[in-house]
């Protein structure tokens, strides 16, 4: 049986075919431009195969809402051509099966929970830190969604005493996204992340911050497994300095198993959103699981 | 059909029998002493019912994990006689019928979630303020449950600049609880809660504290309601800060309905755990709802 994924991206649209057992037998990028011209190319490449449903991990806003009347569109974006855009109707409309639909991050979550580093498990965090922050959760084997879908990158933090930066959330100024995603440590140090690998004082203070969401999340939601992800998390030093940090944090409240093996990196590697997608579409034949 | 339920806390017993629509029929209150006195009374109050099963919202931590061998026992607690007592066992072995067993602020969160403040609801958050501070979530119509139960009460708020109190939390000092639990209160302003309805500093900080933790509630969970009690909420007057400084604080980031309809006292009153523990019982028999 075979199915189709796409992790629709601010940059780029990553489209596969693969079976139901997550492996993929196809696969090809395209550019986000407008969506006359992308979403053309991608229902081109999906003609090609006989695919039973598709999944679609999508970049936000989104409407996940399946009784609300905008359901299956990205709603209030900053990308002006794909505002309140029906991405599941027109992929529908065009190829006929079933789609199924969720965020970025919490399909990559549901990926990571299956075939990913918390295969096996019933739940599982998935953190993206790149030029946003997100994260998905895997409760009891399916993805957390309550009044809508979460928006954990916004928790509020401490600031550390001696961070002089202000923040750059619009929203909020000094959230967790706003003091530590991409683009706040490119403005505060001055240089992108990537050439600041050898600057332990970068990571350790982005390991303060994230730290802390992390142990939010513990408490709050307490799964069995933390997977961070995302361009930022590419400087693997930091798993080093959340370890220490949530540890100390937590001061010996919760039990957790060896914090090495419970905060780790994805086990997809950069593929854990394109899996999560066909497992979507799989969700969408059979919408109990 | 009759159903058994414990509201087991620290200082009193409360086991009422109900029917499959959460309608008490019978109620007694019994001291909690040590295990072999409170416990005779309780397994004698159910005696005369014919009750098809029973549930136990009980103080903590307890083990709710199905296949840890030490599932339904109170384990770390300060009781020390009640200390790795093996609660399920005994009234199991006492009225051979099946029980079920989550923490009290879990079983109050189920009763508000199907008879109280979120009926109809898929999801709901209920927090107690009261000695300690606690929460339980209903996710997809299910307790919310991953590692172990969530201690949501523990999460980390930003300092009042003004507020001196340094926090009495024993590990973490200045938590949530740390900082706005009712003996936190009492011993920050000098009076017990009580006696301080007349003062409104008191009742801002504390809406202060409180709205914090609801925001990174709502952006982890984004639950489709918010239930507050406890003994610290029955000061009413604190919702209308918590209402006023939680909009501030998401700052129009989230859509939410009217806060004064979203952020409410508990439907069933001091009920909700009573109730939800019948729920339990009930779950206990039908084990997939
Ligand atoms: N190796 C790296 N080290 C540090 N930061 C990086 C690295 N790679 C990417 N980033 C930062 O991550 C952000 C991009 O995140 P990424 O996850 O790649 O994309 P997006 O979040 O847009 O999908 C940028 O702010 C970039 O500077
Ligand atoms: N009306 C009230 N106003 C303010 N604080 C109160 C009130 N009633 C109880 N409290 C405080 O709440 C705490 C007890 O909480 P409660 O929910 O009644 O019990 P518990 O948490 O032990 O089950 C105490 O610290 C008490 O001072
Ligand atoms: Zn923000
Ligand atoms: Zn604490």
């Amino acid at each position: 049986m075979l199915y189709g994924g796409i992790e629709a991206g601010g940059t780029k649209f990553i489209c596969a075919v693969g079976d139901e057992n997550g492996k993929l037998v196809e696969r090809i990028q395209i550019p986000t431009t407008v969506p006359a011209d992308t979403m053309e190319k991608v229902i081109h490449f999906f003609r090609d195969f006989d695919v039973h449903a598709l999944g679609i991990g999508s970049f936000g806003p989104i409407d996940i809402d399946p009784v609300s009347p905008t359901y299956g569109t990205i709603t209030s974006t900053p990308k002006k051509a794909w505002r309140n855009y029906p991405m599941v109707e027109k992929v529908k409309e065009a190829l006929g099966v079933p789609v199924g639909f969720h965020t970025d991050v919490n399909t990559a979550a549901l990926g990571e929970a299956v075939y990913g580093a918390a295969k096996g498990l019933d739940s599982c965090l998935y953190m993206t830190v790149g030029t946003g922050i997100g994260a998905g959760a895997v409760i009891d084997g399916r993805l957390l969604q309550g009044l809508s879908h979460p928006e954990m990158g916004h928790i509020l933090v401490r600031r550390h005493p001696r961070d002089s930066y202000r923040g750059n959330c619009p929203y909020h100024q000094d959230c967790l996204e706003g003091l530590a995603a991409g683009p706040a440590v490119e403005e505060r140090w001055g240089e992108k992340g990537i050439h600041l690998t050898d600057r332990p004082e970068v990571w350790q203070l982005e390991g303060y911050y994230l730290a802390q969401a992390l142990m939010q999340w513990i408490l709050v939601l307490s799964p069995q497994k933390i997977i961070l992800g995302g361009g930022v998390m590419k400087q693997r030093q930091i798993f080093a300095y959340i370890h220490e940090q949530v540890a100390e944090l937590l001061n010996g409240y919760v039990t957790l198993p060896p914090i090495d093996q419970y905060i780790v990196p994805p086990g997809l590697g950069d593929d854990a959103g394109i899996v999560g997608s066909l497992l979507l579409a799989e969700r969408a034949v059979q919408p109990s699981t």
